[in-house]
């Protein structure tokens, strides 16, 4: 290209005078959507200029995915070439957003007059350019709008010699300015050169509180295997402490050959049950229900009943078979092959889990599988599941997930992907932008004021909460850390109201944590000594002992505080005892703000000087302030930074206080 | 798209398992090219990732601008799955980088064999599946090392049953691995999707002394103009004192309509000099030279001589006319028309300069226009001239200067082009995005320490240095601030220490600032009495007030220390006196660590302990060290980071420490 010719395209994108640049939120350049849920308001912001001192004017355009053209909301500049607009989501599914903007002539031209009308001067022959941006606009307007506007640039022309003052007034009307905008000459705007997607989430999405529970736990006797009707009975207990999600290991039939025994022995008894993850035997795999369970029948009635009282059945999806499963023997190809003939097991050499045989998302019948295992989900979401805790995602490909994510979220956009990817942070963080909904964390091995600050922080400063939605489990039953196994009940305590409150979304993995369960298999291990993984457990769930009433307590302080229910706003305050922790979350217009100090220390009262950073809160440097304890009910009169707490675990671990500005 | 026809596309893209994100340095998506000079080793980085436990492999690819094909350079896991690699940019001009990632069959499975023989485990079946690994790589290589990989196929194969020690051996072969991934199935690399550009520049882009005067005041009696001979007879002055580079206000004829007089007046006396951003009269343009500046041979005479003293001589280019000058009457398409025919004056409203007229760079004629402009740089470099200074680009559509840097960089990569942008922050940071070598700053506004660490500390997390090259001037002939205008002689002395030292690159308006002028045109104004913009001044070089010897101090000190020549590693240590200022530069590798601590108080002795950060310098926090004040030839023992200073303005205002760490 000779320099010549290079000119006409130069000088043709020289008329698109303004940059559009740094459009928040946006993820890796627009190449993931960010996340929100139905009925938010998007904030959009960019930064938008031009050369010289030229007025410029800016849209804000968004549209649904089903929608061909774009919608506008107004956009006003903030401050420092900061411009912000906002658009509402009102319904489940992908929105995308982009910006325009444009030299506005006509605003350039009105602040101009004005100022040489302040200062005295001549301004005939200024009067007679802005009619000529009027008249331009009126050629490029259509009906009405084109008649109005060449009148009015007659007449400003007219009034050019004759009536300063009049044209002034003109000038500065507001309606004109839209009319003339509206009818600019489209060519020179800058459109931002990508447009960015959102995923709007039922509200759950968001704000959730997970109960895990082993069906075939649901029993009085361990040697009755419990049942979905169990679990129908076992739906008030549930619904009353406060939960919306009731997740449940593995349904399907559970293979027999490699079987498990109980605390994980390879030596099974007969009558072992083995583990729900290990998925598929003769009666079937991942779309069958294991029938000491029930019918499919029975598991739709559950998941009614669930839904009568607020709380949706989450299902476990584990994309692997025992080696009973009827995949193994109907698509051999999915498998990968050991040069022996047999079929490769599940390996982290040198540990080996003969007991489980990976698909191989590279082979030949990739194509058929990939649709098979959408399939698994479709079945049961036509079955009315819409929660899926999908087990290990990050050892399948990031390409499957982000398809098959998308396509069944096109399909049914309500549906929540929960990611259980316990792995290095940016395989974690790549799985929420392929569209996983929330995902589990570090939380479980985050026990001191340093790590939990540092952890939650470190997710702030990186913006990850733009797509990645944490969802906190001091448990699992893969997860009894060493801080439950040794923190007695106050530790169990203390661990609930941090997930609680640090989180919009958390879980806990019972009876077993009510009932404050927390001996390992063995010293240093983080596996439950008789783990329900590998055997049905009787739990006494009315022992006196239980928090069931903490729990209560603390999800219905959670579902009235707009703060909790969020990520954004969340601040860590200072506190000169290391064994105590503070945070605030706050809600976007600050109607809502939380302060949460902690002891961690589940053997000893901690007291200390919290340093509230009062401006986090809006709050001057001096001004008073109630803290009223929502555990409690107890209400204290706070001033400034430097305010002392003495928390005592043996009682109560924490105080959540609601924080109003007095006066 | 159906599900089904999608499933295939999205196969084909899961055998790219490896994620390549988070390239660094990368500004705005890869929409600009980074900056470096000649000689620098660009260290890029990299987000490299994929599912599952499998090794990966990554390399770094780079080519210059005229080459059609990518260099590897190896690059190597730091941590958290971040890579790192580098190559050196020997030549001028453009280059481009990217990364390539695979997943590493080879690595993963030397490794786990590793494992496996370790515990003890049966080997047999796992050499087989190497052996196979091989097989296809043999497959896929050519010549010579196909054979060898052939042969080490059947090898291992032989081997599996036979001698598995061997066969392990073999595994753990460095020299194989990198042959077997030489030879990987490349179909399923990942390609990080932007290349992304850097441009080198010459060492001056980077680290640069400036010089202006006008060159009609190089005289001794305010009736004789100042010529280039005498400009010639100067240099000796400007080069003893460190500076390479000096640059010059325009020399073109100066416009004689609508002149303006001394301190700007608007009634000029006959014998007044004008102003030389009044640029052309009947004699020339932007081609032509002020006759009584001298002949364009004198001119090229003086670029010479300049640059046998390592001096660069820069141009002022300022695209405007002074009504007479010859394209107003041979281009008037160039220029905007009132309604009442006259060509549009700049305006600022209310205030009008009708002395100048701009340049219409939206007009019909913008196309021939634009070339013109590029041709008044292309005139002074084949005169000689590689540094370029222009005067308000902002005023300027932003696609002019992408365009025009561009091109003349391509055939002139040596060319520096300075930024004289005084305007909102996003419009200076875009200029130099589009191009610009090195920017104005804010700093002469900038004067308290407060004001000095947000600065740079914002440009510092923005990660402008990428692109943005401050070049600091505590004055010029358009802005004299207040604080020079009250300090006196010490004020001047502090001034330029944080010019020099703060920035790689500074520069002063002389004699005005050696001699320490601060006298304002009027209280409140920040143009100086009898500013040289309007007549020519005489000015005693000799004087002993002159700061001179402290100039050529500082310059001296910045020559012999590698970290002042950058922007990277720049620090601000706290000190509990806020009219002292403590930062520190350190090279990459920490060969050289400069500590400054500057009184900012020019009428007061200041004392204080300045809380130095010593991890910044690799220094342990209760260690000692050694600083060795630059300035003075002091030498002090420090230790950890509470240190006192004391420093008196009427003496020297400042220490430019060395730090050494001792044993």
């Amino acid at each position: 290209m000779t320099a010549a010719t290079n000119v006409v395209g130069e000088a043709a994108r020289a008329l698109r005078r303004v940059i559009v640049e740094s459009v928040s939120p946006e993820v890796d350049a627009g190449r993931f959507a960010i996340k929100r849920i139905v009925g938010d308001e998007l904030r959009v912001r960019a930064d938008i200029y031009a050369d010289g001192h030229d007025s410029v004017g800016a849209r804000l355009l968004w549209r649904r995915e089903d929608e061909r053209t774009w919608n506008e909301a107004p956009m006003r500049l903030d401050n420092n070439d900061r411009w912000e607009g906002r658009f509402k989501l009102e319904k489940l599914g992908r929105y995308f957003y982009s910006v325009v903007a444009w030299m506005d002539a006509f605003g350039s031209w009105s602040k101009d007059l004005k100022k040489r009308a302040d200062a005295g001067q001549d301004i005939v022959v200024d009067v007679r350019v802005g009619a000529e941006i009027v008249r331009e606009a009126a050629g490029r307007a259509r009906g009405d709008d084109a008649k109005q506007l060449a009148e009015i640039a007659a007449k400003l022309k007219d009034l050019a010699k004759k009536d300063g003052k009049t044209a002034l007034a003109i000038s500065q009307n507001a309606e004109l300015a839209l009319l003339v905008n509206t009818w600019r000459d489209r060519t020179s705007d800058t459109r931002y050169e990508r447009e960015l997607a959102v995923v709007v989430d039922p509200e759950k999405a968001r704000f959730s509180t997970w109960y895990e529970l082993f069906p075939r736990s649901v029993t009085t006797d361990p040697k009755r295997h419990g049942t979905f009707k169990d679990v129908i009975d076992r739906l008030p207990y549930v619904a009353g402490m406060g939960f919306d999600i009731l997740y449940m290991p593995p349904i399907h039939p559970i293979g027999r050959s490699e079987r498990k025994g109980k605390n994980n022995s390879t030596t099974p008894a007969a009558d072992d049950t083995g583990s729900p993850w290990a998925i598929g035997a003769k009666e079937g795999g991942h779309k069958a229900i294991h029938e000491q369970l029930g019918t499919l029948e029975e598991f739709q009635t559950l998941v009614a009943k669930a839904r009568e009282l607020g709380i949706d059945i989450a299902l476990d999806i584990a994309f692997q078979c025992a080696p009973d499963h009827p995949y193994v023997k109907e698509h051999r190809d999915w498998f990968r092959e050991r040069p022996d003939g047999t079929v490769q097991y599940a390996e982290n050499p040198p540990k080996k889990y003969q007991d489980i045989y990976p698909f191989n998302f590279e082979s030949a019948g990739a194509r058929e599988l990939w649709a098979e295992l959408k399939s698994v989900f479709d079945y049961w979401i036509a079955h009315g599941v819409r929660v899926f805790r999908v087990d290990n995602p990050h050892t399948k490909p990031f390409a499957f997930w982000e398809w098959v994510i998308g396509e069944v979220k096109k399909e049914h956009p309500e549906t929540i992907f929960l990611s259980e990817a316990f792995t290095r942070p940016k395989v974690m963080y790549q799985l929420a932008k392929l569209g996983f909904t929330q995902s589990y964390t570090y939380f479980a091995w985050k026990n001191s004021s340093f790590e939990l600050t540092e952890y939650f922080e470190e997710m702030k400063d990186f913006g990850v909460f733009e797509y990645f939605r944490p969802n906190l489990w001091p448990n699992t039953p893969d997860i009894l850390n060493e801080y439950l196994q040794k923190s007695g009940r106050a530790g169990f305590m203390t661990r609930l109201i941090l997930a609680g409150t640090l989180s919009a979304s958390y879980g806990i993995y019972g009876p077993a944590y009510e009932l404050c369960e927390g001996r390992p298999v063995r010293e240093g291990s983080e596996e439950y000594l008789d783990s329900e993984k590998y055997q049905i457990r009787v739990w006494d769930i009315h022992n006196p002992n239980s928090l069931r009433d903490l729990i209560t307590h603390v999800n219905r302080i959670r579902k009235n505080s707009p703060a909790l229910q969020q990520m954004l706003g969340l601040a860590f305050h200072p506190v000169d005892n290391s064994q105590l922790i503070a945070y605030s979350k706050v809600t976007e217009d600050r109607s809502n703000m939380i302060l949460v100090v902690v002891n961690l220390d589940p053997h000893n009262r901690q007291a200390g000087w919290v340093n509230v950073d009062v401006k986090k809160l809006g709050l001057g440097s001096e001004e008073s302030y109630q803290v009223h304890d929502l555990l409690t009910d107890a209400r204290y009169v706070w001033h400034g930074s430097r305010n002392f707490v003495d928390l005592n675990p043996s009682v109560l671990p924490a105080h959540i206080f609601q924080v109003h500005s007095i006066g």
